[in-house]
């Protein structure tokens, strides 16, 4: 037996149907493609995508899907009974909410990398999963490729976690990397980043906070054990930071990062004031947060068996989130087993 | 449902045996005393230690056992058929094999922080535990309090690893940041390290490089799928580096790191050539690797879908290796649920 996997035994097959065929869904499908067969001998699961649900078939895809595949009619995959796991790849909070319902009142496990519709909807969603037998399971919603949802639920899982601090969002990072860096203006850098394709046309939900605000909220519920409702979490994003202010932090030995920050009270639950925000914040040079530079994301978790451990990687791009989604399809299809 | 743990319902009970009740044993003991109730609420899983199997029952010990656990047959532990779990963490590779053999054959669950066991006996091992329905679980057995067998393993598992540099010896790394920082030679570091605790007085295991090239071993068969043979592994410890060398390295930019080593070679399994080796390397001043300093371990693991990801923190102590030990503990308990 290899080291590597489970137990493995029988070649165990399972389908998936995909719901969205863009960025995340195209990266699913490649890395099924090029690691699919070792994906099978490591783990004893044949990972098959059956049927694909997108919004329009005649569109043109940077990585191409097979026509037998595809569907405009997302309901027909869910109702495929040779389907066990969905993977919701399409993002909002509208249609995919029913999507994410849909799957789960008929049995089927999610996978999804939908930070916003956790979020605000977790609480009803794992409650409507519990009710049905199945999971949700959500590695590629927080920090791209690094495995910090696995980390906190089970690697972690003998510490209270006493702090988080996370660089969670790329956009910001990167802005803020290179004002630091080369004395660059706020808007300058942002309009490079677009060009770059870092950030978006309408930048807002990046640089105003949003995506770090709801991954926070994620990572504060998972570590603290109660929802978190997104609301009441403290935000501020980095459209107000100039030039002066990066250049007045560094006078004072300090680096700007937008942090999420997740401080646990003392005391248990509720009463225990839990302190969690998103915001700039002055990190020490020395720090290791502060070497953290461009689009790449980090997140220091101190445990108080465990002591301080850092995860560092890529937080977004179409590989390093299929890596976390496809990784979700193998436990789902684990636990199926 | 808290998105915590997996699908809870019942509390399930898990009897665990502890073979030894050294640092490591005293560390678990003290983790399930404090966070039990914790992990019970979280995982659904209560975690009872119910034997300790120790040398000398009289040895007065930091962590207080109750004498009602205590007993100085190892043999009666794996015997009790209440236990389901046995956690192997009195070192060695003699008694050790024989515990976890017989614990095996007894179709009981292994979790273990020894590095040497496994990598000199793991072939065997894993099939044993195969062949009687058995897991061999050992996410203390490298980086400590870092969860690196588990992102290997599970995290990665859609990830071809191509390259994998890690610094997982704590003792050698102090050594080298405090040549460096301090201009300070060998020898005097090495006993500052020995009073400080760091290293041991017979500080070989870890200044030869023989724990980093069981870890390394470790993690080389674990990423490349096949089993890896330790004595084909080109080692080299820090023994011979004086401060000229770290001198030398500082003015053409590089700092020196004790790295364990992984290449992936083109091709499949054996053919590939995959290089394997740890030796002290030298690594750029603004690589990620050179900025860790002290007793902190880190390992860059290059995916061919994630990309690059870093996990940084405690290589061992008491605290971080029972935070390990503990997450393996829930792992088994819930896969025998």
């Amino acid at each position: 037996m290899s080291p590597l996997g489970k137990l493995s035994g029988f070649m165990h097959k399972v389908q998936i149907g995909l719901i969205g065929g863009g960025t995340v869904g195209g990266g699913v499908i490649k890395a099924l493609k090029n690691n699919g067969r070792l994906i099978a001998s490591r783990t004893g699961v044949e990972l098959k995508v059956s049927a694909v649900a997108v919004k329009d078939k005649s569109r043109k895809r940077s990585v191409p899907i097979a026509k037998s595949l595809l569907t405009e009619d997302w309901r027909e995959v869910i109702a495929n009974d040779k389907i066990s796991v969905i993977a919701e790849v399409m993002g909002g909070t509208t249609i995919a909410r029913r999507v994410v319902v849909a799957a789960l009142k008929a049995g089927k496990s999610i996978v999804t990398a939908n930070k916003a519709l956790l979020a605000e909807h977790g609480e009803e969603l794992f409650e409507l999963a519990r009710k049905h037998g199945a999971n949700i399971y959500y590695e590629a919603a927080v920090a791209g490729g690094i495995p910090i949802i696995k980390v906190l639920r089970e690697s972690l899982a003998a510490n209270r976690v006493t702090r988080l601090y996370g660089i969670v969002n790329g956009t910001c990072n990167y802005i803020l990397s290179r004002m630091k860096d080369e004395g660059a203006a706020f808007d300058d850098v942002l309009t490079d980043a677009q060009q770059l394709g870092y950030a978006e046309a309408e930048p807002s939900l990046d640089i105003d906070g949003d995506d770090a605000w709801h991954k926070t909220a994620l990572m504060a519920t998972l570590t603290q054990g109660f929802w978190v409702d997104p609301k009441k979490v403290h935000l501020e994003g980095i459209r107000g930071i100039s030039q002066l202010d990066i250049q007045f932090a560094e006078v004072l030995g300090y680096t700007v990062r937008l942090l999420g920050i997740v401080k646990a009270g003392e005391g248990k639950g509720k009463k225990a004031l839990t302190q969690i925000g998103v915001y700039p914040a002055l990190v020490p040079n020395d720090h290791v947060l502060a070497g953290i530079n461009g689009v790449n994301n980090a997140i220091l978790v101190r445990g108080d068996i465990a002591g301080d451990t850092l995860y560092y990687g890529p937080g977004a791009g179409q590989d390093a989130t299929a890596s976390s989604v496809v990784s979700d399809l193998i436990d789902a299809a684990l636990d199926i087993k």
